[in-house]
């Protein structure tokens, strides 16, 4: 490495409970310690942004960039992108990530022509795949940005003038070979052009069936160049369009279904997306798990007071806690998945150091959720009490329910005649109020041990 | 008819434009007049929902019913029932619509056990049916009521219950039957209580697979019984649970094709209920119709600043208008659909005629919005919009895409030497301020002349 | 005592980290510990709400009562009141708790006049005031309901009907008189109904006035009968009226200012209130005690991701904790301030004892907080970087500013030819990613002590 | 005038009822015309604001500007602010208005110290104060931009940090000298800065009195120099901050009163900024005229289904008839208020045109607004119905109450042997739903004629 880029900050460690205020170390995320079988990377596998950690200037549609970085003296867009990378390295190694995510257009500036553009690109990867071979990091995905530049205003795959599909397409290829030269685990495609202002001036089908082809046409190219990675959507309801098809993971799960996708893709899943939607995290993890199709995850938290997307680290230790008790049920996040920090520093945590708090907390935060799953998870928890709450299908009438031996002539014949007495009875109270009491136990009782 | 219960309010006529203060008569609506193509009244199919107009006592979660309603001095729940019967018919002929829509609940008070519930609500059918003969009113659909009794407390088809499970079949076994004998075009489920209040304690995938089970024994013993009714499923995101599992359209129709519903079920859809996922009315039609699983439509409004279920009775000309033009795109709003007013007045809209001042409010915007959507239809005015927005895939490149020729490979060598300016120009403004602009003068002039 | 209502029930005692799984006893709130200079429970001040905890059925829009009470066997309105006041004094015994806060007509029903609804409610008044001999028990506040009889439809103080006026001022008087007999230290007003369904047919300012003048009766009223309680406002946004004039802290200090109430009222704040108005419930209490007008807690929460009062028992930690923080700033609640549950069981948790289990994780969690709070007090962690945060007002230009001797010119003269490098320089990260991360420290190593 | 930079627009005329299709042409406003005793256009004093109009590129936070503006090819700074000023006032003589707002920065680029910047500045508003010599041009407000720059990261008048406040100060003498030359009605200050990210670290009360402390210090100049304009608070509840202390009109108020500002400051108001913190815009400017603080408005719409400010153009006929209706009540928005497009095209809107087209759907829909609400109040439709709604109140126990003479004794005396029957037949249903339709009848016939 040439220069020290981030100056004053040595590689973080794993401290256990040194302190009640937060500083440059783990307190609850350590790396090789086997938490319910596996160890706590293989369970997280963590990775940074490119976008968000490197790029990010920190504006806001009110203010310009605030940011602080240690790279800002270089002036021509091609010796930042060169410089930017040395400075992601550097950054890897110090915070103790193995995963990196990006999209094409983080890396290195456009040219006037897509053949420009990618001259431009490989460069830059090149010298990633140079840092991988020393450094032994991965790319958890990558992705391609059609929705920054102008040409993408109404939509890229699913824009209505052909020839910015085709330029997407054109794109898109190119990314995908940087996948495969990278070798991604993944391939993302997040549509936040992809969708529409208006109704009224919108063939919504029509569209769709575009963005379907555009999304065959990359699985099928991916297969000719032996591109074998786990093809992504990651589903968004709204921001920057006032309607994203991907709305939600169940919206998104309708149209692969619809458009025989949901064999080759499957989901990555974002917690301040989810909020936009209406949906807690949680709620959009369960839905990809039970279909099958949970593919990755996004890792950060929305404010559910304000209705955009601010792509905070996470910190909330009940909703980390939600999250990885899904993953911990699903014995993994899926067999490609991790966890990208698709989060930014405040606008108001300018400093370089910030962006080693911010994934700090991040990372602590889902270390703890971890941790606390886990526990619940060892103890059988909320295993007894779903065990015990749905016991009535496991024979009598639940079982032939559930074997299909009922039908609405049997059931009415055994229920008829049943005084209301009788079906209040059946019922029983959830006691959610101690269930939510107990997990803040299991909360404090994991972590301060 | 015994008494007249709906006293100093003749037969609804059609005035025409007599006066802007709003009156005991339809401005907009003509149930003759023939509107692109089709008589009014077939357009719209006005159905009267018996919940909100007879039953509901105007309670909100922090008051008593303030509901006054010429029935209210029957006191023995079967001699009201019955009066209300009467007073139902009567005015429906005062009103003017063809079709009703019932929760088998809404007819008859419960017993203790099934068998006597369903005593009880065989007498009202019996009285219903005969009312039919002789006026000549239809169902529109008929639904079952698994929300209300506090056994459903934790679901009906989706309770953890087995016992419930068996019930809500009975009951709505019952249900099915009562949809024959009074010749039902449609039949709807509503699941307010097939949701979770946590995930903590709920299987969601089991209590989905319950569900589906539930729907498909119902088409079974539809079909048994020869009772040819569309299936209809109306999406509710929450309200009264934390999550119901039919959230939107789209849900809807991710769970319909997972469990092979979708050529059995279509969908019903409620513009508050839209509103309360986060969407436009127009939009969950537009879903629904673009997958062919458009049924039907309950015709309500909500308040977007409010989160819970207003049920207002329509007056947005611009919600009305948009919700028509989707339907006078599909033709209709189905072969069996039509716009019920699943609609209540304001709490402090408790006298008598507000039913008919609220009903004729709907029926006039929905008729205007017809009115508005057809003429824009005439004139073409937005389907040239959309044929010149879209109409580069028509020829090229864009036709090569369409018809599948294209792939990523064949669009890279098509795009990767058009500089930027070209694929600016591209691109073209949709002047999305004039097409709304038009829209009010579409509006205006339409319903002027 | 005749009867044990809630058997099987011991009296709840403080426990300690006995068991991660929550049970009839409290983990952290231990009434008689000493946390920053004050016993915990003169700190908390804890009340059980009348209504919520007796009278609620657990109904909701969609659902009846699925609640069930000891004292159901009571069909007699008479006799259940009396009752529930002796399960009342038991729960208040069993629990643990030293305040109770009631609604009029939580207590006894309504009579056809007002003279008859009073002479119910002395009946029990009477007996409530002999269990205060015996058992000590004291009362936060009581309040009128001027919402739930249809009387109050349009309102109550803001009625645009003067005989629904003067029936709510004299429902008012007689309140005020039982507020004397049972020494209420506050009283409530909610103005659940005082705002508008629309404003196209409100006089709003004449409105107001007219609840301006109602709690200068009050107060005056008070004052002649020798009632020292301190008058309390609780706003609410919305729900059940389109737009209530309390909407939140801010609102109601205008009109406070407005119609000089503010020397006499002070301000009731709601977790949930303020989420429905778009604010955290920190920051209403933020408001209200810098505003010098913090009167007393109602502590419950809300679910951001729905629009509707859901009155949960506390459980959110983070919430708890910034709740206590300001308390623990402000020195107490407030001279009479204390935390009322205004809160209830889910629907689903419909057992007698889920009544204790709901309080307990209210009381725990907000015995929680408090010992958080105190902690980050104590070690001066959100102090010192406030200091810090704010010190440039400490000297130079900033004590200038803050003494009132700058001006704009010379405050011109001091920056013109700054350069922009010196203002960014002036400006600091706030590290807010690491507050966050220290926060969740000292939750867990405060609680697991 | 050197060069046309907006080719192929003629001047924007009245061409009445011409053409469904929206076109270069106003439909409903027709300055010279006479409505409710005043012209249009001085009912209306439509300004056009200059950050939106000319300096707006259309981005968001996730795309680059798509703007296609007739200037583009300036690349110098100060060429490119002069070039402005000759379109803004080619594009104000051909659209046909009287008034421009800016923000300083919205004219001219910042130097590296604010000497620098005042000397851009002073340059281009030399060249604005020599058009408005020719043209007639007035300024309807001008304001600061204390938001932009990374210096107002953590606030302006609010920031932590001394040196900020001196520089905003200074900033604010110079915009407030600029004010004094081009003769500004009004002058605007919108703290989109001023509030919090986090309560954790923020003395909320100290920098409430430091904003106070600066508006005092812009009044003081103001009559120093002066300045007659009429200063104005403009809310927004959020966005860029996570909460502004500007909250909405009623917490503007409060501030106001808190800090004897409410003699020399009135309120500016905005309908997106209504929308985000939960109001109807008719909603705030009620609050605003009623406390006798309505001082000029922001006209544009929000979509609420969507939780950032997205400043569209007004087309919503419904809302524009209700905030004029305020305004007639009112006489005038105030003695110098007047319409400021606060409102940009959408993003897919990016040709010049579109400036025209927006500005026409925004004045005629105003326009139209004006002219229905005239109708109203010409009729006497709404004010009958409130004065029958309210009229118990102008005599008998109504008037007592009105003049003071009743009291809690009195008003007892008086209801508490009244019946529950008596009660009810007191309150009297109030027909919304006949209002709403009556609302519609008077848009369309109203704007039909
Ligand atoms: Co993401
Ligand atoms: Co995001
Ligand atoms: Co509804
Ligand atoms: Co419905
Ligand atoms: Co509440
Ligand atoms: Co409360
Ligand atoms: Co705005
Ligand atoms: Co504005």
């Amino acid at each position: 490495m040439t220069e020290e880029y981030w100056k004053g900050i040595d590689k973080i460690q794993y401290v256990g409970h040194q302190d009640k205020k937060s500083g440059l170390g783990f307190q609850y995320y350590n790396p090789e310690e086997v938490i319910a079988g596996k160890k706590m990377k293989d369970w997280l596998r963590f990775a940074v942004a490119y976008w968000h950690t490197f790029d990010q200037r920190l504006v806001d549609p009110f203010g310009d960039g605030t940011a602080q970085r240690p790279y800002d003296k270089y002036t021509d867009p091609m010796d930042l992108a060169l410089a930017k990378v040395d400075a992601a390295f550097e950054f890897y190694n110090k915070l103790g990530v193995d995963y990196l995510c990006f999209h094409d257009r983080d890396l290195a500036p456009e040219g006037d022509t897509l053949r420009e553009t990618n001259a431009n690109l490989d460069k830059v990867v090149a010298k990633i795949v140079e840092y991988q071979k020393t450094s032994g990091m991965k790319v958890l995905w990558n992705t391609s940005n059609m929705f920054t530049n102008p040409r993408f205003v109404e939509g890229a795959g699913t824009s209505p003038y052909a020839d910015i599909f085709a330029y997407s397409a054109a794109q898109l290829k190119h990314s995908l070979e940087i996948g495969k030269r990278v070798g991604s685990e993944n391939y993302v495609f997040w549509g936040g052009r992809e969708g529409y202002e208006s109704l009224w001036n919108t063939n919504m089908k029509q569209e769709q069936e575009h963005a379907a082809k555009l999304f065959h046409m990359a699985k099928d190219y991916a297969n000719e160049i032996g591109f074998d990675a786990q093809m992504l959507l990651e589903p968004k309801p709204k921001e920057p369009t006032t309607h994203q098809y991907d709305f939600d993971a169940a919206t998104t799960i309708a149209f692969m279904k619809e458009y025989d996708l949901d064999k080759d893709f499957k989901l990555n899943l974002e917690g301040n997306h989810a909020n936009l939607a209406g949906h807690t995290y949680q709620h959009e993890i369960r839905v990809a798990r039970e279909a099958g199709l949970l593919g990755s995850l996004d890792a950060n938290q929305g404010d559910k007071l304000i209705g955009w997307d601010i792509d905070e680290y996470p910190s909330n230790l009940y909703e980390t806690t939600a999250a990885m008790y899904e993953v911990v049920e699903n014995g993994s996040i899926g067999p490609r998945g991790g966890l990208n920090f698709d989060a930014k520093p405040r606008r108001s945590s300018f400093a370089p150091e910030d962006l080693f708090l911010g994934h700090i907390v991040g990372m602590d935060s889902f270390a703890a959720g971890l941790r606390v799953a886990a526990a619940m998870k060892a103890d059988g928890f909320l295993d007894n009490l779903k065990a015990d709450r749905y016991s009535s299908y496991e024979s009598g009438v639940g079982a032939d329910i559930e074997s299909g031996k009922a039908d609405l002539k049997s059931l009415e014949n055994y229920a008829i005649d049943k005084p209301q007495s009788e079906l209040i009875a059946a019922t029983h109270s959830d006691h959610l109020e101690e269930v939510k009491d107990t997990i803040n136990h299991y909360i404090v009782e994991t972590l301060s041990k």
